[in-house]
């Protein structure tokens, strides 16, 4: 009997922000048939059940600061398996386009001649914020967003920021939680202290958790309830406008309100009036 | 026998860019446990055979330029039909808090006491350029991406594109096929002429197409291949990276190179340097 012929094809394929039901129909079923999983740190590991009982499913992750796989030995494993074992399913966090590096790998499946196809996902820049209830934008609020990471290629916060800051665009920085100092003296040295942001942290799982608050208090916030990676940030007047939307709630700290929540209990702990912030 | 008592929720969902199958598997379901689903015609209406035998689907779609149906219409049905039927789904294209009216809605339902949920999809402004196989980011090249609306409040481009042509992020411009005049007016007057921009319409779908040229090319490519809406417009450095990725390119105008393709048939028709625009 002939062995099949194996026919390489890369399929890369974003697992959408967080909560397993939020990978797409499409993604889904790439994850049944695929031969080969590499895997990211971000992408929600429960996917993996789904998988063939004999695909072989290879954690790729790199974490800020962590141990790290290099993009050299993921891109030797993608053409390796893909030759190998056929279909093989690069599964990334949100979408595999955005902040990423995604397009090397499809650059270098296509070197060596592997088919590829893209599945997008649910990007966290957008999803996060939208299934905790805070829009990006709001007719005559914001009409426009963008997009920045906080870590760019030399480790830096994007200069993009700067521009952003100045803007009128609602301002979404992913990996951004070890930069927030910086993020907060380039909005301060921008002259808008007092513009609203939140920050939610692990969106769109069983631990999401948001704090409200303004540029000159969001890190006290941050500090007081402990927030850390992976989380969004989002910066603009549409956390002030969609504020009592937002879910998961756990602090708020803005011009005229303050309140803490207990999520166990939905109690409000106190809520008051700053006389001293209120003068906006 | 007691008749249950209904409780009216409204669920908000994003339908995705177009392919039935990039909807998220949480949203699929709510489809089919909908009492009664308000749908726009940008969401795709093959997703309406999924929904319940006895499903009300009410197409409450506004076009641009078409007839339409008033915003306050639409939270009238979305109030009436939640107190009626119970379980209420708002289908909307892409994300349903991009651009859209999905915050008002919400606002709405909450001060009807109608219990919200929303579903966040991918949005058409990362997931067609995604699934076409361009990147909206790409290290070194492109480290953010602003997306702004074609469509304001009041029937104008946005004017955060000003700032977006004066910025290194990539541009993505939504629903702005009308406005695309005006787009390639304010990049020419930020000195960006050659500027490359790519055009994807009904992207993900089977009648995908894109055109990739340049700020001072754009305007006959879209005339010669007859673009019109629904598209998205990319802009930036990324279209350059990744042309030789871009699938569905049915012509390219840009420095350097000329090409038409045949979708059918896959030839390429012709392809040469043009002398006078290759002097970059």
């Amino acid at each position: 009997m002939l062995k099949a012929t194996i026919k390489p094809i890369l399929t890369l394929l974003g697992a959408g922000p967080g909560d397993e039901e939020l990978i797409s129909v499409k993604g889904l079923k790439a994850i049944k048939k695929a031969r080969v999983i590499l895997y990211d740190n971000l992408a929600n590991k429960d996917l993996l059940s789904h998988a063939s009982p004999n695909c072989l499913c290879i954690n790729v992750g790199k974490r800020y600061g962590g141990k790290q796989c290099s993009q050299e030995w993921i891109n030797e494993q993608i053409v390796q398996s893909a030759q190998q074992h056929g279909n093989v399913l690069r599964l990334k966090g949100g979408d595999p386009f955005i902040f990423g590096r995604g397009f090397e790998e499809i650059e270098v499946a296509r070197k060596h001649g592997i088919e590829t196809e893209i599945i997008p996902g649910i990007s966290s820049s957008i999803g996060v914020p939208s299934v905790a209830g805070l829009p990006l934008t709001i007719r005559g609020v914001a009409e426009s967003f963008w997009v920045v990471t906080g870590t760019t290629k030399d480790g830096n916060v994007s200069s993009d920021l700067y521009h952003a800051s100045h803007s009128t665009a609602t301002v979404v920085v992913l990996m951004g939680m070890h930069q927030l100092g910086r993020i907060v003296e380039t909005f301060t040295l921008a002259g808008k202290e007092k513009q609203p942001i939140a920050i939610i942290q692990e969106g769109s799982t069983t631990k999401e958790r948001c704090v409200i608050g303004q540029i000159n208090t969001i890190t006290r916030l941050v500090q007081e309830h402990r927030f850390s990676s992976p989380a969004i940030i989002v910066i603009g007047e549409v956390v002030r406008h969609a504020r009592e939307s937002i879910r998961n709630v756990v602090a708020v700290a803005m011009d005229g309100v303050k309140m803490e929540v207990d999520l166990h209990t939905t109690e409000k702990k106190y809520e008051y009036t700053l006389s001293g912030l209120s003068k906006t």
